[in-house]
């Protein structure tokens, strides 16, 4: 029923279009450009740094299964190698950090000794370097490392490009970045932005090395389609969070929950096995460094919390105090990505728009007052007496100086004294979160010291968000939840006034609570908590402490990291299609929107007022058959288009399609050349020019373009256009009008293909159910051709 | 371009489709009834037990949104119903196996004082009216009921409805059954029968109870499309492995790696929940049973093997004897997963044909075998005298009569002597286990014994794999791993003669082996391990093991799960499309099919001669409109067509479409027809008598099509055709020529619409980049309507 040179049209357009890069995997598993009209500053396409090599491609086409085979082997190397650099990578901020902030702790430690005014200005002196340092990084030098990075990577995963966080200086930025914000003691992470880090290492790895800084390998360039990039990415993210927080199996949660988009069973091994590298490194490391060789970087330098000898069990009664956490946890998220949002908004739309200088005064500004803040409050604190010595607790009073401790002995009048608000606030978070969550220390702090603390923390934690520093949310959140929940918990201690019950306990659960209200995860959070707790007991609580805080949560805002992709332009698309999307159709949602159809064979002229005068990012092809009936053959990207015309080799005097020419081998293109080039931000019409006669050729699109884009009937419900397009992973869907008839249909039967037999002989061989099965088909399709009867109502298509 | 009564019947139809159950969402979202003309005995469709109230769904549908709030309300109390119910059937099965067991084992050893061969007999002779009493149930009242139920779950969430496997009868038969069989002594475990009652549970609360028993409720059938129920089943499956193994986050992950095969981000957090709710029931129950009041029931009756106060840590030393441990598991489990499907395809072709005489005598028989060996060996087994006591481990040897616990004194000569092979041997499961796992007890087993047990016990695992009795593969697959883990532990520990190695490290690592290699499951066995050891330190290395496992086993053959559905006949299709099917078009895979369409106004004896002649479930609908041109309107299915020719009610005289009559309400049908009715296969043709005046009228199928299936064009790669079918859940995809023009390209801007607000301000309002943005995207739109140069090319579609 077409014509012959159509098919042989579409013959050549599958060979081709199947070695395109970023085709037709891409089209159907992973990616989605902002297509069209969009295009907002922030969000552009990324540019990818490979070169395709035409002739390897071709190649590797005909091997077929070895090259599968081999590009198997070479994505399980992928994934030891980004366990391996992630580890690498935390355990050098680690490091960093650590020794950063230990010198600068031991440092102020020693100088009020003699004076609290010189220490003072150390100490503030310290932290505004570090913290200079780190601003000046990012805006000089890699400004998409500004944040956790996460909202970002988590677009990318959905399907949306956005310039510049995948690349080599942002990995540096990030890393160096977080170490000063962090290391300078405000109120972030380095959590988050080890997740970013994650994703760089795993995408410069899939891009074969960076090419502005001649870092590239041809080995390693074997990762052409997007899908495996955003696999690789989803690899990158886990290793980030398993590094972050030594939680292999929360790293592999988190990429299932809260980043990706589209999630496949084959993924989950590889994202595990990654997972599992990061630990075994990390692990390796904190066993080198106990022996001392890294300065103040001991096994405190990972986040391990270890609360595994605190409340042994919990009774009914405390359920209730734990629900309250849940609640608290709900509403002072939500209350937190709220003024979060308010506060990144503003600073988008007034402050940052003056300039970096704006945000470089701006970061040393919150520096200043926070180390004003975490210095000064303490020492307002009147000191406490110590508890009575409990030897067998092996905990300290007041702790020794320049160790890690609770008890902290700082402007008091007497030895034996602490100052509850200095072990808090005037220590690493990490010690800080230690001290809160720690057990047998009932009374250690007083409710008016946590609640001052809480009040002033919260303060900066929203006041910090967002100014142009790496910064995690996860360290900041843990602080913020472990000061209610220990304030509840000093509570029901005193109510119940049982022997058992721990505040650190719920300190624990306060910080899950306030992460579950604030980033709404919920297993991976779950298991994060356990992870880094070292705790199984409590599961069913920190369960329990989520649930309700996640409801309560999501009963006022969005999740911390939607939120903040919106506010950046990013527009995920969530996994449920809207209520009101069931009402409508397919044709409606396109709107009045124009489709601009191209013909198989088009002038040049044609091509460049076209892509001049819109912004559609795919365009249509409709050929004729030789019968004079018009059929669309598939669909052309412009970035390809853009590639013809500046690349000019296939321009062609004659308005025939290419094959009909001869026997000659049409495609005169490198096929390297349809991969964006590095770090710009792609070709743009307005860079090509064209002479008038280039104006004058034609080009056959015929051998560019996707031959079998998805489609859709125009009256389809919206809900299901949704789910095939978030399901699927597309770009572009066309609408078009119902079919005349039907072809066949194809039902699970038909796609039980094994690989390497006929496709007759589906089932297991060895089982008589099975081969039963097929006689009585084979009967069925027999009796079927026997009636002539139903002749007028069966619509064969054998033609 | 459609005519008017053609556009008003689509109108009719999706209104009306969309209140047929099972219908809309079944197919874009979760279901697929084995297709056309497949059908083997084992794979039928299942009964649904639901009555649709027509009234009730006619308001429900202008209700709307308040609708949408009160089923998410249910779907919540569901969850939390079936956490409650699918704990309390744990704990019900956990106390009477206990029970039983305890006092099997109690009576036999008090008996064994006197005489070993009257205790011999007496144990011989409870095990098997434990195992009679079991196969019998399954037998006669519940077959469905038999083996673990975990590849039929698999199957029903795959998409294949599967007879008999969700019914009441099947949960009695599997609660009651499973208490016989693992109280019995047989070489199975009680978590994979668990898994399916949870299942059941989840199902029949779904179908708002059991019909043929009565015990519906009407507040309660609020689920009536498939998708709902499926993620029911979904949360009973990791409900059931949450109660199984004590292992809330285990079981959202098991459920989501291995069962099912649509997952969205909503469903893990209403799984989460009821995972969270069993592990309180769990707990509660066990808190009331340590007063004593449930018999010999105590903290041991869950599975927790407990080994947090084992090895410290480990050397790099020790991960070669890990790998090794991998490896052995990997061809073990790959070995066991090949010797049962042989085992099960033979017992299936020749042993279970001859009847359920021939089933119960075969349970019985082995029965005896398992005793004999199980009292018998350690009989020839000489006894080794009690190590050196050691008063820290608080480890009695010989253990003190009728207790839990190692150093089992079974026929020695000496009092201060015990029986190796009788401490795993002669003892329930989860005590051998406890056993073997233990640390502090280096040597107490020698190899022989280790050697012999495995040797033994492995294959009693494997012929008793497939009897007619619930039975689950993960205890068992424990027992064989830990077993030669512990060897390989003992010859770690012999070799480097450390002293911080313990050989119950060993044991666990070859137990996450063996499932590994047998299973195939990889994050959620590895969380479930950790669970139910309660030691988040060998993480890292349960993850090395399984990654070896695994990837060993996969070279052989597939996941034991998976070769059982096969061989029963559940058609899964796996996540991936087969390599072949790149090199395949759509219309291929239909091949030499040929598609039976419809009118839509069809002569009744038209349809029941179509219906005799061929087994498709699924009619394309054609219609013409005004003009004369042919349009696919629809797919019926063939179940609906069977209602409307067994009803009568919609059979017409004349011709014409019934929207054309007049004005009133065209649809004379009761809606809850359209459901299958309860505990039967469904309607078949050759039930349905028609008078031959009936035969000579029409029906109008217009209202009870599904107006919109998805479509492909003919020529489309069937790679992409299968993630259409299986992403997306469907049962029929249409293969259509290509089109002739698109109406309009959906792009991901077009799906970004909020709920409740105009789809033009799609963005956050605060931001003035979004904005910005808009306003571009309006003047491209201008300067495309300026542009007439471009009219020929501009197909606009606006009529």
């Amino acid at each position: 029923m077409l014509s012959n040179h159509l098919q042989n049209g579409f013959e050549t357009a599958k060979l081709v279009w199947s070695q395109i890069p970023n085709s037709e995997e891409a089209e159907h598993e992973g990616v989605g450009l902002l297509s069209t009209s969009g295009g907002s500053s922030s969000v552009e396409s990324l540019d990818y740094e490979v070169i395709e090599n035409y002739a390897y491609r071709e190649e590797q086409a005909q091997r077929g299964k070895l090259y599968v085979g081999y590009s198997v082997v070479v994505k399980w190397f992928f994934a030891l190698l980004i366990g391996i650099g992630t580890g690498l990578a935390a355990v050098f901020i680690n490091i960093s950090v650590e020794n950063f902030a230990g010198w600068k702790f031991s440092l102020t430690f020693s100088i009020i000794q003699k004076s609290y005014f010189a220490g003072f200005l150390v100490y503030i002196l310290i932290n505004l370097i570090l913290v200079f340092s780190s601003v000046y990084i990012i805006t000089k030098f890699a400004p998409a490392a500004a944040g956790s990075g996460i909202p970002e990577i988590k677009g990318y995963l959905n399907g949306v490009d956005i310039h510049g966080i995948l690349l080599f200086r942002t990995l540096i930025g990030k890393i160096f970045g977080s170490i000063g914000s962090v290391g300078g003691g405000l109120a972030l992470g380095k959590e988050g932005p080890l997740v970013h880090t994650g994703a760089c290492i795993a995408s410069l790895l899939g891009q074969g090395g960076s090419t502005k800084y001649h870092l590239r390998y041809r080995w390693l360039q074997v990762f052409r389609s997007d899908r495996d990039r955003r696999d690789l990415v989803t690899c990158g993210c886990a290793a980030g969070v398993a590094a972050a927080f030594r939680a292999p199996v929360g790293g592999v949660l988190f990429a299932l929950e809260e980043v990706t988009s589209w999630w496949r069973s084959q993924l989950m091994w590889r994202v595990f096995f990654t997972s599992a590298i990061v630990a075994v490194v990390v692990r390796s490391a904190m066993g080198w460094c106990k022996s001392g060789k890294c300065g103040h970087f001991g096994s405190g330098g990972f986040i391990i919390w270890d609360i595994s000898d605190g409340q042994e069990d919990y009774s009914f009664e405390e359920l209730l105090p734990m629900a309250v956490i849940g609640v608290i946890g709900g509403l002072l998220g939500a209350l937190f990505n709220q003024l979060t949002l308010y506060m990144t908004s503003w600073r988008r739309n007034y402050l940052h728009k003056k300039g970096n200088r704006v945000k470089i005064i701006e970061a040393c500004v919150i520096s200043v007052i926070t180390s004003v803040i975490s210095f000064g409050l303490p020492l307002l604190r009147k000191c406490s007496p110590c508890p009575e010595s409990d030897l067998d607790s092996g905990i300290e009073c007041p702790r020794p100086p320049g160790m890690y401790g609770n008890y902290v002995n700082f402007y008091c009048s007497k030895d034996k004294e602490y100052n509850d608000l200095a072990t808090i606030f005037f220590n690493t978070q990490d010690d800080a979160i230690r001290n809160l969550f720690s057990a047998k220390t009932i009374h250690e702090y007083s409710a008016q010291s946590l609640l001052t603390f809480l009040v002033m923390f919260y303060t900066l934690a929203v006041v910090t968000f967002g100014i142009a520093v790496p910064a995690g949310q996860f360290v900041p959140g843990i602080m913020i939840g472990s000061t209610y929940g220990r304030l509840v918990g000093m509570f029901v201690v005193n109510f119940y006034k049982k022997l058992n019950i721990e505040e650190g306990t719920y300190a624990l659960l306060g910080a899950a609570s306030f992460l579950g209200g604030s980033m709404r995860m919920t297993v991976s959070l779950c298991v994060i908590m356990v992870e880094i707790t070292n705790n199984l007991k409590f599961l069913p609580l920190i369960m329990l402490v989520l649930l309700i805080s996640k409801a309560v949560g999501d009963a006022f805002s969005e999740g911390l990291y939607e939120e903040q992709a919106h506010l950046r332009g990013v527009p995920l698309l969530e996994s449920r299609p809207k209520y009101k999307m069931r009402q409508m159709t397919a044709k409606e949602a396109c709107g009045a929107q124009k489709v601009v159809s191209l013909p198989r064979i088009i002038k040049v002229a044609d091509v460049v007022s076209i892509l001049r005068t819109n912004k559609h990012n795919g365009f249509p092809v409709i050929d004729h058959s030789r019968n004079g009936e018009r059929l669309v053959i598939g669909l052309v990207l412009r970035s390809h288009l853009l590639v013809l015309l500046q690349s000019k080799v296939d321009f062609q005097h004659s308005p025939l399609p290419c094959d009909t020419r001869g026997g000659s081998k049409p495609i005169s293109h490198s096929f390297s050349e349809f991969v964006k080039p590095a770090s710009s931000k792609g070709l743009s019409i307005d860079d090509i020019h064209l002479s008038s006669d280039d104006m004058e050729m034609y080009i056959d699109l015929g051998p560019f373009l996707n031959p079998s884009p998805y489609v859709v009937p125009e009256d389809m419900s919206l809900s299901k256009v949704y789910n095939l397009f978030r399901q699927l992973g597309l770009r572009h869907i066309f609408v078009v009008p119902r079919a005349s008839r039907v072809i066949g249909l194809i039902t699970r039967k038909d796609l039980l293909i094994e690989d390497g037999e006929d496709s007759t002989t589906v089932e297991l061989q060895s089982t008589s159910v099975r081969a039963q099965r097929r006689d009585k088909s084979l009967l069925t399709r027999n009796t079927e051709a026997e009636l002539p009867l139903l002749n007028g109502l069966l619509v064969e298509d054998h033609n």
